[in-house]
């Protein structure tokens, strides 16, 4: 059997493009006592991933030029030196972009393929559906009936943020770029809904949307949308920051400037929290039953866009960052 | 006995200047049931001020035009029409800018003059000491042994920061304006200095001053210590927004760029609050009763710029914002 893999080439300055990420061919690896060979079957491109091909210290080491590219993948044991998995499960981990892996068993996590689709592990389910659920709880402290703003709302994370708020009673408004975005939040039930790319006056649509104020912000994009947001919180507001993905492919010279108006968190006693996710892992775990739960009730619609096959990864990479997708983009590296 | 007032004539567009302020004869109020007579012998002169001064809603009403300027005053009762006070006791409290003032006894703060110098109690003892304890504990949750940073050093609020901080066993840095600052905070025992008007490479100078990073930061000014300092933040650190005087005589379009580097708070799980000192009123409490005791034990040193004449209160308080004064800005309006 061929293996392969991508790489990082080379580090990009400013925006990623496919240029900087190779494919080869590689040896399927050998298996060791307490591992296990999984066949990759879905990979997850998300924005975080970008802050990695830099090279700067950060709470995850950067990838190294050369080096394999590695993500959440759900992938099936086809062999196992490794007790608690057997061949034909079903798993979750941290593994290299490739067709075959083989790792620590005790590193992976065994999915049941009767709750969720499997792919929604690497989405509703799983590290973007834990991130609105911490973001929200642990961060924002976020309490039945409060007003909410989310900027990528019709993302992976921010889907998931607007439907939890929603199902807590409260005022939601989200912002994303393009109507087919925005229809879906309406669709998602949604109070208020933005298409920054339409909105001239980005200030006044917040204030509109928002006649209650914003309570908690969940931020996943930065910039414009942050300054207009701030204009609006309340007393003791709570701002959770995930991501800033407008600010992620800028080199720290044609970085965007930050909010003019932070002299407003003094006199509405506001906060602004930043946050990873794996610092939280019982809300994590939290997450992963009350999402289930709320899955089967028939309480959570999940929207992904779905990319097939391992070569076009770096592709799908740089178009979910360029806000081409339309919910959680994963890649289908092979069939279930 | 002629009373005279301060009155704000205009407000002001940028920078305030002398001409939005004005001057009047005015009558020695009438003195009704519950309350006292007092003259002024000590006002404040505090940044928060410049923020009244605009038609802006905000935790304090704006000031009227043709109306009072009120801040913090020690003065001294002449006639007394409430209970608790007798002629002849010093009183803090909220009061106009006049020679003499009427006003409720139970809204006055009776102050012993053995326990420090009266003015003190508009500076170390009072609200700006008071919002130094707030931002370091209860906003920055300051732990012994930590890394702070705090600009506008030599100021009311900074030099109390950093002598509690130091205090706490903590390594402290500040920045300020001019050598004579500088100096200064060498001589309180800071650990670092940088003079922000003569440094040509801000997150440079930060990040060399501070090498085990900072853990709290207390901000006053805003703007490129802001940004040099979140570049140095340490995991989970706190920034406690007291101020941010280099935007208050800004209008909304010529207002500074905010700090471009803010997705540092993500990976760093670093959190940014605003606070108001007045919804903290246990831990002023508090401080009142720590710094009492500090400066009696020597373990506190404090520095004032006195102004001499009620007419020169404007004057004050615009030198006061261009950062003129060393340590806290306090008018003498007449012999104690």
């Amino acid at each position: 059997m061929q293996n392969r893999q991508i790489l990082l080439k080379s580090r990009p300055e400013g925006w990623v493009t496919n240029e900087n990420f190779g494919i080869d061919n590689c040896d399927v690896p050998e298996l060791s006592e307490g591992q296990v060979m999984v066949r990759t079957v879905y990979l997850s491109v998300d924005p975080y991933l970008r802050g990695r091909m830099n090279d700067a210290k950060s709470y995850v080491p950067p990838f190294a030029i050369g080096g394999p590219i590695d993500s959440g993948i759900v992938g099936q044991v086809i062999e196992s030196r490794f007790e608690g998995l057997s061949e034909g499960d079903y798993v979750l981990g941290r593994l290299p972009w490739a067709l075959v892996s083989a790792t620590n068993g005790k590193e992976l996590y065994k999915l049941d393929p009767d709750i969720a689709p499997l792919s929604y592990y690497l989405g509703i389910l799983g590290m973007p559906g834990q991130t609105a659920w911490v973001g929200l709880k642990a961060i924002g402290n976020l309490q039945e009936g409060e007003n909410v703003f989310v900027s990528g709302a019709s993302g992976a994370v921010g889907q998931v943020v607007g439907q939890i708020a929603k199902n807590m009673g409260c005022h939601v408004v989200g912002s994303a770029g393009g109507a087919d975005k925005v229809a879906y939040l309406r669709e998602l039930g949604f109070d208020g809904a933005i298409d920054y790319k339409a909105t001239p006056n980005l200030f006044k649509a917040v204030a509109e949307s928002c006649p209650n104020g914003v309570d908690v912000y969940f931020e996943n994009v930065g910039g414009d949308i942050l300054e207009a947001v701030i204009n609006v919180l309340n007393f003791k507001a709570r701002i959770a920051v995930c991501g800033y993905i407008s600010a992620y492919n800028s080199t720290l010279a044609d970085m965007p400037p930050g909010p003019r108006n932070l002299p407003i968190l003094i006199g509405r006693g506001a906060r602004m929290e930043g946050f990873i996710v794996s610092q939280y892992p019982k809300e994590c775990a939290e997450w992963v039953q009350t999402g289930a739960q709320w899955l089967k009730e028939g309480k959570l619609k999940y929207r992904e866009t779905i990319v097939e096959g391992l070569e076009n990864a770096p592709n799908a990479f740089v178009d979910m960052l360029k806000g081409k997708n339309m919910g959680k983009m994963i890649v289908k590296v092979a069939d279930e």
